[in-house]
């Protein structure tokens, strides 16, 4: 079996033993002559996997008994316009702050359904390569929406903004479970799982009681929050192999000493590599500014494309995968999830000093 | 190893073959060093994967060239109200042929968005024991809706209706691949994959061209047909574990013949059981008409609630997992889709008569 170090920002890379766990029982769970993914999800063995991944995400996360937690479909482009949706109410409107391409499309598709919304901070004229300090909440705004990581640029807010009690609703689908989140004026976080939490075609939502009660009418029934709440994510057949993979996830990270562990790691991880960006002279240069870098995606430029590519395909060629930068920015895009383990940063910050001395 | 016969409605049994390779490769796909599920879904391996499922199920299913392949999420529960918002434009209405819970469901999102329905048959006064044969088709209605096998009360469209070309809608959640389709009159067949196709949180939409253009404007990006048409699928990330499941599906029914050889199988395993029930002098009494029967769930119940307690407990004994019925109907349900082997309906055949000898 080969395996290699994975840098992509999405589909990413999932802790090896959970791999090979699901893959020991993916014929027969449990002793229940059947795979996971075969169980009724109105059957026991199945629900022990949904009451498990749920209790278990609440004791991790520290999600206080007034948040709720579902499971989507359709991915956090599913939750741009279900948000305003669900709770922008008649002549309310809500606040955005843009900080890349995701919050610029959230926002987007409130504006497809007509709601009113006000950009109160933008990053946009510097190509969003740092997160707006300033900015002032819009009194009775219905929510401040933001983007906690932006994968595309490589920042990340380093603390939650103030929003004077206007409830925070965050689109944390490539930072979520990698620090602990003060909840203090948290709405809602939603989360796309297929960076940190597990694969592909399954969302995440953890949203605050009071924010779950329906606000407008003529909403179908599977696009309203309160549908999915009072049936447990069980009002349709859930994603149930995507649920139990995000719960073997969650496993792992208790294994691993739970958020507040997972966050000092990846804090040493992303040091390795922003040390020889820092270090290198010029020779690698960050997307991001300093004060406003991710520690899960990690952009920077190397002098000409022609060393980019040159650096791309000398590091494939050493089984590290997936390292071309988004369009956007160009260059190079090291995405180090929970997942990525502390040897893959190790090797990739060995390989960029090396790529340096020789080039 | 432990398999047991899985007679669940769904997520239901898949065919072990599929299972076992997808095991095998869970760690490493093809040499890449990755799962699948690690994998970008802008990546090549993972793109010779998305082109294959969609280049064998248009062979297979012999979907003519004038109609889209798009996988999208949420269910068939999200169709429900996907079709209407889609198909049905300013001034124009939809019919709608009630067979089930399920076409109810899908007529209630459709009044949700105040589009006007119109309900020209319904067996709903049976219990929903029969197809209406009766029924005519309203001159300018967008489409007509039907459910084609209907999961929880065992009846089964023989036959595609007559539509005097108005474009039929089919749910085929639980009989998609079933059998060989007559494209004739057919805008749609879409499909929740866990029962007949894959695993659950995927769903599949064969669209005929000229139904694909947006005819309503307000929409959502993710909510349109054509934003996931024009994208190949790919707008955002899509649940490509499960895409590579389906492909797997249909690379093994490709295996065992193709669709108009697994119709002939599907046949035999149906007629196994119900020839039990017609030959029991009323000890099993089939819920739906004989004009009516599903191949895919075979729905009947015994004399007494005791009785089927009884069956069921005994039959769970042998590992014949999943037959108790749904509270609609109440007794039992065998549901047999593509993956169910011969095997596992001839042993269900046999206990059948045996139960009855000793009860």
């Amino acid at each position: 079996m080969k395996r290699v170090y994975n840098f992509y920002a999405g589909p990413a890379t999932l802790p090896l033993p959970i791999l090979e766990k699901a893959a020991n029982e993916l014929t027969d769970f449990n002793g229940t002559g059947m795979s996971v993914m075969e169980l009724s999800h109105r059957s026991k063995p199945y629900d022990a996997v949904h009451s498990e991944v749920i209790s278990t995400m609440r004791e991790l996360y520290k999600i206080p008994d007034n948040y709720k937690i579902v499971f989507l479909q359709g991915g956090a482009s599913t939750q741009f316009f279900m948000v305003p949706m669900n709770l922008i109410g008649e002549g309310e409107s809500a606040d955005y702050i843009l900080t890349g391409s995701w919050s610029q499309k959230a926002l987007k598709e409130a504006d497809i359904l007509g709601k009113k919304t006000n950009v109160i901070a933008t990053s946009k004229e510097t190509n969003f390569d740092r997160i707006p300090k300033e900015f002032s909440v819009t009194k009775d705004a219905s929510y401040v929406h933001i983007t906690s990581n932006n994968t595309i640029f490589g920042t990340q807010f380093q603390s939650l903004p103030e929003t004077n009690s206007i409830p925070l609703v965050i689109d944390a689908s490539s930072d979520i479970f990698s620090y602990e989140i003060n909840w203090k004026n948290v709405g809602m976080i939603y989360a796309g799982a297929q960076k940190n939490a597990g694969p592909s075609g399954i969302a995440i939502a953890i949203i605050r009681e009071d924010l779950c009660k329906d606000k407008n009418t003529g909403i179908p029934t599977m696009l309203r929050y309160s549908t999915h709440i009072e049936n447990n994510s069980l009002y349709n057949t859930p994603p149930t192999f995507s649920i139990y993979l995000i719960n073997l996830n969650l496993q792992w990270l208790k294994s691993k000493g739970g958020i507040s562990s997972i966050a000092k790691i990846n804090e040493n991880k992303a040091q390795m590599i922003y040390s020889v960006i820092d270090e290198s002279n010029g020779f690698y240069k960050g997307h991001a500014q300093k004060d406003s870098r991710s520690l899960m995606n990690i952009t920077f430029n190397l002098k000409t494309p022609e060393l980019e590519e040159k650096f791309v395909k000398e590091a494939t060629a050493k089984d590290f995968i997936g390292l071309k930068g988004h369009r956007s920015v160009g260059g190079i895009r090291a995405s180090i999830y929970n997942a990525m383990p502390v040897e893959g940063c190790e090797k990739l910050a060995s390989f960029m000093k090396e790529f340096m001395k020789n080039n």
